[in-house]
């Protein structure tokens, strides 16, 4: 269901959103919660990425430039979810008001233009906030790739489990952790036991990663009993984001058996601070990847014709990485990967049918993440755990410095964003955070 | 820290609360959140269970019996969470003035017994909510005899994993699906694989099981980064409730390799409607229990004098289960089981602080469930999957029916109090949930 607001040809009176490596051009429109300099973290509110700007609608609707709709003063809250449980309607309506208020061209456009100062507000002049308020947050295994290589580390043989390819492997993740894109994390403590050790000790993580991942935001739950239909998936996404399920290997090992993942993921979880839209999403879906030969199809719940014809996104995910040295000098940061999310095994619309086929209710907010998005060359790994074969192969940056995992002073900084032959593609902006010494015991 | 509300020969004007059986004697006074017949949900309020009365503090305030403090004023909400993030010095007033105004004897008791009708509410009148609006929910594993005799199924020669007696496992449920008690449960559907089988198929799950747990709710949160130490836990504890977490075990045995259990468990989650202050519980602590010799002493973050001397808990966890042909012939509930949480292998300030010592923070609110209670004996085993030992030694109800896993129209009670010499005991309530049909294909 394409729209005037997919329209190629489409320009902004905001300069900076036609320039060809915005993540924000017009087609785009994704939403964020800030406050602009001094102001009281009370008053954040909903606003729109438009080039290096943000539009603050209700501010536009104060000046009468955007008719006070449910979805427009939805946006006067402080965080995305008022606007997320409203219906695809609502939200599509906003957007084409939103896409003709920013247009070259049109006459909404030449009002606002008139007023701009009034309405936009310098990215680099805002605070950024977590744009939602989070219920529940399911972290997911969905690459293949990212499952063999980890797998291999552990059981050579047989890298992947019988379950994977019948089963969207989640498990449930910390939803109090979760911080936008700039909090710093610090080094989490923990158990950990030496590999020639029979004893563990606590202390700092010693194997400290990121993971790079695609999040899925609920926008309309379902009702705790009353599963959602794949082919009904789309009424219940509002968008997606960048994450970094920080994980903290050594921990892990030592905490998973049987009960999975705990201290080692949940000291923090970054996420982009803006929320790309499923409706901006639209013309950047691909088929579903193709599963390898011999692979056995999903069972029947999992499976829908539309799932087959346009369930991908055509997503690269990006990771850079500068050491404090390296910001020190001057010197850019460090591509690690770029990852296609065109590979994953699962798509997003499998890991919410699966996620709610046993009755469980998503709600408004929640968040989906898609686990480590790796393609099959190590370019394209999305955690150092792959990247190093667990610290086996350290990498070096430009400095010569090494690294193995992660040491304190790194900032890692995410990037993404969605492509389509002939089409300009459209951003998340940032997922970046800083390590943080640990505590000192 | 006894205090007069400890009073063991203190009485209720409120005649059922000083029945020997009761749960609610002037001792307990745990919160809920309540409305009365007919009244819409929006009114839903903090209420205080008293023998078979439930008084409504708002009503108490109004009446002038209470002074419209913080804490009292916090009873207005929907929910116990404004009234649990406040300190333990706001609560410990309120509890007085609770105790003092239904007390027997006092001033206050005979000015409240006059107007009884204007502030007290019959239990069986009333419609008791979910208490707490909780944000993130962790169950741990901390029942060693549960530990052993579940990796007995599965590792006959080395039944516990090599972290179990250093790591307090844990791992995050589902919070959106937590109900209260009384919500029936619809048996799940799910991927599960016979064991003769190579390929999964997706249907209602025919290992249905409950599992016998105490909650405790997180009162004062803690920042992120900042670890809780195990000699402060006690300001972040509120209180405690009993938790059923339902499990499929077919669905969890295909699922949940390598990331731990989902939709094995968050299809729903009872808990009890009552919850008992952790002020009330104090005379019930007692010593942590013993670890048999040979055993590992806990790391040093997980240790402290107090929690080796009252870190302990003496609560009694019973489990009642009726089928619907018991309750159409009229043949009470059978018990399954009385487990006694003094043995449990960490205790609830452990918990806590392991939870925390990644710096994770916790918020007012969540709930942390100790995982199944189970003693060592087979009448003190909290959950079907130990009692009938995997479906291998079906147990036999009154009516001759027996049962491996539970069948639609069970219903399973959970009780639960705490106990202490010369001390009137007290109770949670009933943590109560029915089993209904799956889903139709």
């Amino acid at each position: 269901m394409m729209n005037a607001t997919h329209d190629t040809t489409l320009r902004s009176w905001v300069e900076s959103a036609n320039e060809p490596e915005t993540d924000f051009p017009i087609q785009n429109l994704p939403y964020g919660v800030f406050t602009v300099a001094a102001e009281e973290k009370a008053t954040a509110r909903v606003g729109v990425a438009i080039g290096n700007s943000i539009l603050d609608v209700t501010a536009a609707v104060k000046s009468g430039l955007l008719p006070p709709s449910r979805a427009a003063t939805a946006c006067e809250r402080p965080t995305l979810n008022r606007l997320m449980e409203l219906g695809k309607g609502y939200q599509s309506a906003l957007r084409s008001a939103l896409s003709d208020l920013l247009a070259r061209g049109s006459d909404a456009g030449r009002t606002a233009a008139a007023v701009r100062d009034s309405i936009l507000v310098p990215t680099d002049r805002a605070v950024l906030h977590l744009p939602v308020a989070i219920g529940d947050y399911t972290d997911f295994y969905a690459s293949i790739h990212h499952a063999t290589h980890v797998g291999r580390m552990f059981r050579p043989d047989s890298p992947l489990l019988p379950n994977y390819k019948y089963v969207p492997i989640g498990y449930h993740g910390r939803a109090s952790s979760i911080v936008e894109s700039g909090v710093p994390v610090k080094r989490p403590r923990g158990q950990t036991r030496a590999a020639d050790a029979t004893v563990p000790t606590f202390g700092p993580s010693r194997m400290l990663d990121y993971e790079s991942e695609l999040g899925v935001f609920v926008g309309r739950g379902n009702h705790l009993g009353a599963p959602i239909r794949i082919s009904d998936t789309e009424d219940h996404l509002f968008g997606f984001c960048l994450v970094n399920d920080w994980s903290a290997r050594d921990i892990q090992t030592w905490e998973y058996q049987p009960l999975g993942p705990f201290l080692a993921k949940n000291f923090a979880t970054t996420i982009s601070s803006w929320v790309v839209t499923a409706e901006a999403a639209e013309p950047y879906r691909i088929p579903a990847a193709a599963r390898p030969p011999g692979d056995p199809p999903p069972l029947d719940y999992l499976l829908s014709e539309e799932n087959e014809k346009s369930g991908g996104l055509d997503a690269i995910l990006e990771v850079h990485l500068s050491s404090a040295r390296m910001r020190d000098e001057r010197i850019p940061a460090t591509l690690l990967s770029r990852a296609p999310f065109s590979l994953m095994y699962w798509t997003l619309a499998q890991m919410v049918t699966h996620h709610a086929s046993n009755g469980c209710n998503l709600r408004t907010g929640d968040l989906m993440a898609s686990g480590t998005v790796s393609g099959p060359s190590p370019d394209a790994m999305g955690c150092l755990l792959e990247l190093t074969e667990r610290g086996a192969k350290p990498i070096t940056l430009p400095t010569g410095e090494t690294r193995k995992f992660l040491e304190d002073g790194d900032e890692v900084v995410m990037r993404g964003y969605l492509r389509a032959e002939s089409r300009p593609r459209i951003g998340f902006g940032e997922c970046r955070g800083v390590i943080l010494p640990a505590d000192s015991a």
